[in-house]
């Protein structure tokens, strides 16, 4: 508790930012259900973590919560909000318009959080030129261009692993701050200021076969 | 060192199975480069954990290192492989063949990992019918039939989040095994014995505007 009455920025671990999102989540469904506020108990089973846990996240931010209250939803969902980033506008391009990179386009929620996609890009010509949402899907040969005259925030690349490197390091270069990468591979930039979130979607499906194996 | 000696099958914590599919992709790139053997120090470094944790987390299944050799490579794959259960065969559907579906069908290192796509299934006429890397997509009004013939083991569902409770339940009155959840909401199923991953995508976007966030 003594925490709360730090000031400046303090260093908070990786595993609390990584649960951010979660809480996020499950707060954002609290509020669409008109629940104005919740013991750190009550959300603590809804999200099957204990309540000392939730607590000692939360206290890293200040501790939101009222001895005898618990947390208002909202203020909270707000502050977890502007912790992650989410109150600001992120300008996207999707680099890759096939299968996935249109579902990923296509996904509203994106947008909703801030995350706005301002291009598309791909090098196969019978993609280019087609609308997805109202967003031409552009030759990745202007992709250069674009990035540096429409202020790109955040890249995501669906891409064949042996091209994305190449790409996430021109993208690091035309002074792109983040990659989402879906490419089936460890990305990592030369430029150490660029942040790149690895995406590994077969992992969890492992982790799925492993619960399963027994039961086949 | 002294778990080596343990016979019967013991449990292993969460975090460590997590680990073990990168590990295995690892692996997997080092096999592909034809090395042959790697000690936990290089492995780590490679991976960006300690090497301590690497001895810790493979000795939950029997130590494979060998004291100044390292890991042999091919057979620690191999064995990681079984414990996540890669060597069996799945037979899997996806559940809504919108452009995430597609884009999970077309994926074919799935397959290379002995996930088999047996049925893909829509709602959509405009999608019903069309064929995707030869499977042609159903009804879902053929879902139960389709399921309860084909001795499918895993449903990836790809549905609104309205939508993927009853399916989900629907799936585990008929059998399924696991559900690899790709609808925005933590799916939940009554029959205790089906095993749900929920994958968030959304969230890992997050932890990158989090990063990201004061640089703009």
């Amino acid at each position: 508790m003594s925490d709360n009455h730090h000031d400046g920025p303090k260093k908070i671990s990786t595993a609390v930012i990584k649960r951010l999102p979660r809480y996020y989540r499950y707060l954002g469904e609290l509020l669409e259900n008109d629940v104005v506020r919740i013991s750190s108990k009550e959300l603590s089973i809804r999200m099957g973590v204990t309540a000392s846990q939730i607590r000692q996240d939360l206290n890293n931010f200040g501790g939101f919560g009222q001895q005898g209250y618990g947390y208002n939803v909202e203020h909270l969902y707000t502050e977890i909000a502007k912790i992650l980033g989410l109150e600001k506008i992120y300008n996207i391009i999707i680099v890759g318009a096939g299968n996935l990179g249109q579902a990923l386009a296509n996904y509203l929620d994106f947008e909703k959080r801030g995350f706005v996609i301002k291009g598309l890009f791909d090098v196969n010509p019978r993609l280019i030129g087609i609308s997805v949402r109202g967003i031409e899907i552009k030759d990745i040969d202007k992709m250069e261009e674009f990035v540096k005259n429409n202020n790109i925030d955040i890249a995501v690349l669906t891409l064949p692993k042996q091209k994305a490197p190449k790409i996430a390091n021109d993208l690091a270069d035309w002074g792109i701050k983040g990659i989402w990468n879906f490419a089936p591979i460890d990305l990592q930039v030369q430029n150490e200021d660029v942040v790149v979130e690895n995406v590994h979607l077969s992992e969890s499906l492992m982790t799925l076969s492993y619960e399963i194996k027994d039961k086949l």
